[in-house]
């Protein structure tokens, strides 16, 4: 009980305590795809993290606490959208990126939204997580933009993108039919011509 | 216990069989809308519906059969999509009816999408309902091609319902964002718009 790292921790990256928080989140997310939330424990975290569960209770506090931290740690990612030099090419590989993203098995995204169904924190968490994505993903939008494919005048990048994607989620999560290959493509395109004809432009002064 | 119809069940719609899945079908829509199916117990739809726990026990099994049959009585109920003589207009009215169920609070629509997360049976049933759902909205793009609002050749309608209807689901229900009361009709024109221009067209032999 006299190790200094317990009053003084180590936050360097790399240091203990970022080692601890990795090997925490890592068995978060191996126990949240395994078993769901409804199965996450602060005890069976700490076992197969090979951690103490007093630093696990101390640090994260309950599971609610490990929820949040595993989602906020999914935004710290150094994540950058697709760049393919087309509108639709960038789309298509983003939603395609999505669809493996769920219909992975056992998949993490699927469990991590089931989770934000019954944990105020958790959805809280998940929302500021989609809405940090969304906001990185609004240069695909801006390129296109600038290589002159959408109509003059400003485009929402937020509905250009919630457009392409939404049908991939919806397909997959909620209606929880088989992944269609065709589909990131489909919905790409969609969200481009819809685009193209104007769906998304913003009216000056509307 | 010489009831004769615990023997010979009055199975005519408005009888008594007819009248207890009722009454227990709204104790059920009821429970779910106030507690999500956690809180759901067989104990407490019984209490809620005046009806023996024997009867609820026998007829339902578990708490897994009261999903399934709440579900399967939502697909029972005589709806129609909107019919306004235009595809805008239709997709427009079927996306503000979407939102509405999604967003009053409690949400029977939500809370079933919860429990089909951790409920198989729940799951299949909803993808059953799903289906006819956009089975039963496939007139609403029917019509338009036969308004010749679409091009010429056939148009995917299950595409463009989905284009139109899936950033209402997203947002409300996977993004927890406060209700847009513009997205029903944007959504529904950028669906019209892609639909427009060729987006969900079905080449031939392709």
């Amino acid at each position: 009980m006299t190790d200094p790292t317990a009053t003084t921790p180590d936050r360097r990256p790399g240091g203990r305590t970022a080692r601890i928080r990795a090997q925490v989140l890592a068995a978060v997310r191996a126990e949240l795809a395994e078993g769901g939330h409804e199965g996450l424990t602060m005890e069976g975290v700490a076992t197969r993290a090979g951690v103490h569960r007093a630093t696990v209770y101390r640090r994260w506090r309950d599971v609610g606490g490990l929820l949040v931290d595993v989602i906020d740690a999914a935004g710290e990612i150094d994540w950058r959208p697709p760049d393919t030099g087309s509108l639709r090419g960038d789309l298509t590989a983003l939603n395609e990126e999505i669809q493996e993203s769920l219909v992975v098995r056992p998949s993490f995204a699927v469990a991590l939204m089931a989770a934000s169904f019954h944990s105020e924190r958790a959805a809280r968490a998940q929302s500021r997580l989609w809405d940090e994505r969304y906001a990185q993903c609004e240069i695909v939008v801006t390129r296109a933009a600038d290589r002159g494919e959408l109509p003059a005048g400003r485009t929402d990048a937020r509905a250009v993108l919630m457009a392409a994607t939404a049908p991939v989620y919806h397909h997959v999560v909620l209606l929880r039919a088989a992944p269609d290959p065709q589909l990131p493509e489909r919905a790409a395109t969609a969200a481009v011509l819809a685009a193209k004809a104007g769906a998304f432009s913003v009216r000056v002064g509307g």
